[in-house]
């Protein structure tokens, strides 16, 4: 499964069917390369990413890493789009409260999970600008597709219609990642449905249907 | 002024009265070393931060700056207990919403000036356990002073008894940190109000009064 706060290993299904397609050789060089990337900054951190300790643990020569992705934050990148190329939806529970609160599940597992290649990734983010970008871009994405929700708890009355589901998606969300990665307090399991709650409540009560 | 999300400058009134008690060379000594280091850290990043360039900066001998502070996550660490050495408390503006206002404004503007010693910190306790650490007291006292807010909104029937203070400050304040520091949108002179007015409201429906 790859989260909504995502980042999960993802081979783009290149190991799987590397024949399947031209361009599978490339494909599987690339999933070997990004599975390296995430194992390295898992195990040691991100002083000893570098592209030679990347291309040595994927077995794979270092002219070609240079080659195709020049440098550590062009690797961090590469591993954030990948992660951002998959079918991940929302799930659908039947109500607002409901879906916000398996959205922060997902997030909440993706923050608390040890390793956790979520954690490593936004902590990277702070050393590499173009990892930051593509973090910024993974989440975008993340956000619109979760845009369904509020879609949905408009649809279903629970909502006003002008609801800027933005809004609604980061009020939910932003607690989790403000404990669990700024504030460092220790999980809570009653969080992801406390912080789904008060977002749902908010919103019913028109809080993010207004200029 | 120190803010909410604060680390501001500080120098405990070492540099403007020296003289007036026992300890004043120590204090003079602890106020230009905390300076240097957050002008090193604004100005050059983490990466170049260390003992030396410290005690090279402040004109302090560098034998002083390791017995005292040992290390750069000592010195890190310093600077946040130093800025939450203040008196900062938070407004009373009469309602809750502007309480929370109020507070989400100090915080935006900690977190948007440029340059800004608070996302300094933020990024350097990827780097410092002992950061991160000395963050996560600096901030737990900052919401603990909060806590006055939800007092006087329960006393003004505003919102229920029952109220769990912290919850409801993190709403109010986590979509900013989101936001300004993990998915690095820019600044929204709206958002402040926004997020304090949501949880304003779900406060009022008994949002974080639950179990």
């Amino acid at each position: 499964m790859t989260s909504a706060a995502g980042p999960r290993p993802d081979d783009g299904g290149a190991r799987t069917a590397p024949a399947r397609r031209p361009g599978g050789r490339s494909a599987l060089v690339r999933a070997r390369v990004l599975d390296a990337v995430r194992a390295q900054l898992l195990e040691h951190g991100y002083d000893e990413l570098t592209v030679d300790a990347v291309a040595a643990r994927a077995g794979v020569h270092r002219t070609t890493v240079y080659r195709r992705w020049r440098d550590v934050g062009g690797l961090l990148a590469d591993v954030l789009d990948a992660a951002g190329g998959d079918d991940w939806r929302p799930r659908d529970t039947g109500s607002l409260e409901g879906d916000l609160t398996a959205l922060n599940r997902e997030v909440h597992q993706a923050l608390t999970e040890r390793p956790s290649i979520t954690a490593a990734l936004i902590a990277a983010s702070f050393r590499s600008a173009e990892a930051a970008e593509a973090l910024r871009r993974f989440w975008d994405d993340r956000y619109a597709r979760c845009e369904a929700v509020v879609d949905r708890a408009v649809r279903r009355g629970e909502i006003p219609a002008a609801t800027d589901a933005r809004r609604l998606l980061v009020a939910a969300t932003a607690p989790l990642y403000h404990h669990l990665v700024l504030l460092r307090t220790p999980p809570d399991p009653g969080l992801p449905g406390h912080a789904a709650r008060a977002a749902a409540l908010a919103a019913s009560a028109g809080a993010f249907a207004e200029p």
